[in-house]
């Protein structure tokens, strides 16, 4: 087990602190998909599915005492509405209409997050909405004003530099940001597109590696081998693959061990 | 215009009051129903429908604005999830699958709710739902379930002596009996069920007849010709019928007339 | 009524004929907006709604039983698997699952066109979909590449020039042109975008007199006063808005006083 | 390994003769859950799920072709419009609209058996809607008016005895009774309600005696121990537990090295 060099903990002062988010809860009535219980031992904040790409009532209900129990932040995991193509398929959804989405998936989540005794914490786009907010003014603008309809001024979860999160600070919502230790940047610190080769990192050892760098140094190595800066104060952990649990809990492992301290950002 | 007798003033010592309320927000997407500008002017409780049988967030959010506007009271009218049978197609839904979904349509729409300043008042179930609860103990212990996890004590508006009155008394959630001037009534009490000839009553005055008797005097002929008490404090009008928005305002305009104050049941 | 002027006529050697295609069959369960019943006493050829978009089993079945009595022929109107949307929200839709999606909806409208003694004879994709497939060849090609799935070698009905159109000659199916009466054009004969000042042409008299243009002459005037010629074999009218039964009928008895005759492509 | 009894054999005259059914395709977008490549080695008849309960159109073409090239007989398993709840929750559809509804995913499963050069061979009613079949003869004739629309004189695969297959024979459809190896039967000859104890039969060992018993002896044990004659042509596989498709593997092993000859009843 790597410890975060003496550098960095001088840099930092502090020990580096981190919080984990994973995306919870995403099946749908008699199909399950993510690992949840054993999910929830691992993350610090669960992005939990609200119904419009996954997420039936009752599998939200679960999630939120599970959640709740353990101290997780429940997070709105917000989407198109599309179970057909499980949000991935980018919507011309205009932006009045995307804002009521919105709106309606993080009241109907609050619901089962209250009556475990918890509240949403936050918001992140899933999927095709997460994309296109990074570059799309209009839908990020759109999102951002569903989150203000929800109220209690909700931080938002999502890429640094994004539109979505120009949107959040132009809206005076908090912004967290993520870095993806099993994704490749650009030197511009920006990822690899999935379609390009090289995109998605699946050598479990590798993955452990640059979350370390990533929550220790706050760096990682872009594709060409520069040393790109990462201001993620959150890693997202993927569970909806063979051996994904597994890898979060070894992820987590790793960190701790390293003296980072494992914490949500709320 | 006629007056509340003096006899049924006087038993009363004060001038009787009744709610009106009307199913609204019946639309999804392209395609609309309920003409909720008129209806939101006459009613004093406003159905708004959650998104299982119709009910898209855009429409919820506008209905909302305007009941909140007008003084006019939100209920959540929770329904099956069945956009295709409008939720007239009563289902098996196992008690906890369909508590949750209860509780996902209540929380969606408090989101709107409060957005425009108010509060969901109470919960009235949709159709099949809404049938099925009169008999069925264990569906109508669902919805309270959902109820309850929703929080906030909602009362149930509903039909006097149904299961479901029964189910919210037992859980402490406070019950409120309708009536319905257009619907004939048996010896007992009872709705004659739709299926039957003269279940219906397409008369206009003999309608707003009826509705003044309701309010009035507390009584309503049934079919063969028995006086049959009503304690119920709010009259459900239609309104997804063309002239419902003209009749309504007409029950309300005589009401008025006769004395009766058209109050909100909060 | 005008008459197909002598010049027209000699040029053409016969009678101009034009086919008239409506949109129909989009309600839903218990939602109706197209005037089913007056449109199919209009048109020659109904594209009906498949269940994406709009249509409910049962009204696919009317539709298409009165459609066959009418001697109207059938068309199936595909799109985006949408309802809250109206199929009027552009997706990126996998070609694969596009693809796919087409078929379905093209075979379950067969199951009813075949009860009702007809099948169905062409495909016309409906609102966004319809719009992407004008310059977006990838989408294009998967429908075309749905509807050989479908077999049958459909003609396609869509806009002159589009990409679905030179996909569809790609893979040896018919290609249909079809025009709009209501919609202006550009001096190059495209349709001026929507969110343009003057794209939908509302005065019926101009309507009229643009259909009797298209059906005679082949022409129409653009926006900048511009001959631009028409080789559209059928006129779309449109079924949704108010006063558009009516305009219909009008539209078709005029083209028939100046001896246009109505007929479908087939 | 057994064989068949002599007696059997004798009795038989030829070989006996058993179909194995199985539900295929119940995935549903990014959602899988039937091994469908592993079941299609084993059966002879794959119900296909038409997109109701389960079965996006690009699993649908890919069972089909599968099923095509292996000679599997492909069916229809039709069910309520339920993707939420699986299909298992009884829904009291209006006739009309059931077989409307029915017809429509026939229609749609039909285009992707014909592209793989194979037709759809029957119907089966999947979860709820088929055990309501049983005992509800108003929506067994639905279901019949179903199939009817979609023409072609399709077999109804279903429970011997049920009102299924009395209003499929009143219709001049042909039956084909299935029986099911890992459910307890009463003395009866009725399938033991799930709600019951013993009710599904979970040691493989025991499900193949009782799937040998039922092809060679055309008889299962009951629950007290009666001897129940069998007059299936078919045995239901389940495909959507753990374990499943190893278990049908050596059902089917099983049933031929005991003489059994496995063959579709088409």
């Amino acid at each position: 087990m790597t410890e975060c060099s003496e550098a960095s903990v001088t840099e930092a002062a502090t020990p580096p602190v981190i919080d984990l988010n994973a995306d919870l809860g995403e099946g749908f009535g008699r199909w399950q998909l993510t690992d949840d219980e054993a999910l929830l031992s691992v993350v610090t904040s669960a992005n939990v599915a609200c119904g419009f790409h996954a997420g039936d009532p009752g599998t939200m209900r679960r999630v939120c005492e599970l959640a709740a129990e353990r101290g997780v932040v429940i997070g709105a995991q917000v989407s198109y509405r599309d179970l057909a193509g499980f949000g991935r398929r980018a919507m011309d959804v205009p932006p009045d209409e995307l804002a009521d989405e919105i709106a309606y998936q993080i009241g109907a989540l609050e619901v089962f997050a209250r009556a475990a005794g918890a509240r949403v914490g936050y918001v992140k786009p899933h999927g095709a909405l997460y994309n296109r907010c990074v570059h799309d003014a209009e839908q990020a603008d759109a999102v951002i004003d569903g989150i203000r309809t929800a109220g209690g001024g909700l931080p938002v979860l999502g890429l640094p530099g994004s539109r979505l999160h120009e949107a959040a600070r132009g809206a005076g919502l908090p912004v967290v940001g993520e870095a993806f230790a099993d994704r490749a940047y650009t030197a511009e610190g920006t990822l690899v597109p999935r379609r390009e080769a090289g995109a998605v990192i699946h050598d479990p050892d590798e993955v452990v590696k640059r979350a370390l760098g990533m929550a220790c140094d706050r760096t990682v190595a872009s594709v060409d081998g520069q040393r790109v800066e990462i201001t993620a104060r959150s890693l997202c952990l993927h569970g909806d693959t063979p051996g994904a649990a597994e890898l979060a809990h070894r992820v987590r492992s790793e960190l701790g061990g390293a003296g980072v301290r494992i914490r949500s950002f709320l």
